[in-house]
């Protein structure tokens, strides 16, 4: 199998830097990513000041968030679709977690000041039935439950240069740390480079909805994925399928802005691909006891914005 | 078992209204709903237009969200807290959900205009294992999906007026449309007046997050409910319990607001009930892979907020 090695991380996700690796279509290949801060924090002694946190900050773009790629995809032309599929996700023996002084939503409480001071905690991870910790537990101290790996990040090359990895998002993909795009999933794409040019990085071992204190269980590991090509497919913004369920994602601010669009482009996709009235997708999302919204990430920092999924389990849409 | 009848409908929730029933703590009692208007929907003929609603908007308080009550809970006085138990839950052979005229996301839809016109579905409750609608499946017709009664609207008398059972919201309960108010739940109310003062109504048979399109699966039904009273208990804010997991509520708008405050006061209950570190705490929701957020409501109604559930499991509680 192709790998890429973790040497090949970028801060950046545009259109004009050489492929690290090329595969054809259903090829699967291997990605090495590296965590949040490029290695820097491994230990509970590790924290991320703002002192220590410089040399990451400064640099333009900043390297936080690193990313794996681009990774060629044979076929995949300007108006395609790329079709990811999360065939495995391994992350490494341990995560960490950090409160960064100045980042998360209670940095400044004066409820409880020790929420705005530096702290890094490790959380082992314990491998599962398969051998590995793709199935695996997660152990913080006495406290313990299941790891659920995901991608945080993920893209094709834009259309235009954005920012950075940390806070670009948008219909090419981006930092939208789902908990969703994870082993069984598959994730569509729009491809504006030849190529679709695909970026992987920023893995989490478990997350809660919001990412609630801004950084997750951040962990290096691998992942392998494969692409198929859907020529000539058009898709308004990425779409997420799970084995028994469809999944509409958006990423907005203010979050109702991003659930909104999240449900009537799922509506949208009902009409379209499955043979709904406007009227019975309106009707059905309001009346079906299972129509979920997902909160995958709520953090502010810099222009990020929240990412929602409007998820509709398969069985409402074959009658 | 007593019992509150239909005819004892409000459209306010407030302090000097005298009781329809007295219980003890403990006791369970039956209380029959009407549903969103008052049983003027009925049929797929019957069409919530502006012109047929006028009788109901038009009175003050408007005539929409009935609640039944208020109960007087034997030994409950201000300061305390009532908790309620949801013992269960029968909607009626047959629930309704409309398109509103101007109500809704979208109703001022050019993309699909059909969406601002007047209709409504009937929904068939056929009954489950119990042999009643409480455990049932919901048709329309040829859909089918699980039945979840809940009360949509529930609250004690509040310290002062609020504008009405609609669009009425806060500490003390109100239209909170939040699909865990069901069968198995408990939730905890602060008591403002002598014997706590009970309203309930607004019952759904299934509803999807967010309710869509500003009307759920709205249906007539009984609620069989009983009433504990803990002397002195103050709590910030209602809140929820499950049987496998607690439920921090929360109603605001903008949503993202509604998340951090149902997420923070989360937290406060973690330290003062159950032991933790306001660190650890704050670590645990960012890395736990299970924490949700539910969007239960997020209909744009007068000034109706944005209701929401910060949920955790309970074997997060005990280590």
């Amino acid at each position: 199998m192709q790998r890429v090695e973790r040497r090949h991380v970028r801060y950046h996700v545009r259109g004009d830097v050489p492929p690290v690796l090329q595969v054809r279509p259903g090829e699967s290949f291997l990605v090495e990513t590296d965590d949040f801060l490029t290695g820097s924090v491994r230990s509970a002694d590790d924290l991320a000041t703002e002192e220590g946190t410089l040399p990451y900050s400064r640099s333009t773009p900043p390297r936080w968030n690193p990313v794996t790629g681009p990774v060629f995809v044979e076929g995949a032309e300007r108006g395609d679709a790329l079709v990811v599929e999360f065939e495995r996700i391994v992350p490494d023996a341990r995560g960490v977690c950090c409160i960064v002084p100045g980042i998360g939503p209670l940095a400044d409480s004066r409820r409880w000041p020790e929420l705005g001071d530096a702290a890094t905690i490790v959380i082992e991870h314990e491998p599962g039935p398969s051998g590995t910790t793709r199935d695996g537990m997660a152990h913080w101290g006495s406290r313990t439950w299941s790891l659920n790996p995901f991608i945080g990040t993920i893209g094709v090359a834009p259309d235009h240069e954005v920012e950075s990895s940390l806070v670009g998002q948008g219909v090419w993909g981006g930092n939208w740390d789902c908990r969703d795009l994870k082993e069984g999933s598959r994730l569509f794409l729009p491809v504006y480079h030849e190529g679709g040019l695909l970026y992987v990085g920023d893995m989490h071992g478990s997350q809660g909805d919001t990412e609630w204190c801004g950084v997750a269980n951040e962990v290096r590991g691998e992942v392998v994925l494969s692409c198929g090509v859907l020529k000539g497919k058009r898709i308004p913004y990425p779409r997420l399928e799970k084995p028994d369920s469809i999944v509409q994602l958006y990423a907005d601010r203010p979050l109702e802005d991003a659930v909104r669009a999240a449900t009537t482009l799922l509506m949208e996709w009902l009409v379209e691909e499955y043979g709904f009235s406007p009227r019975d997708a309106y009707f059905l999302l309001s009346v079906a006891s299972d129509f979920r919204i997902n909160v995958y990430q709520m953090v502010r920092a810099g222009r990020l914005n929240y990412t929602v999924g409007a998820e509709l389990p398969r069985y409402h849409l074959t009658t």
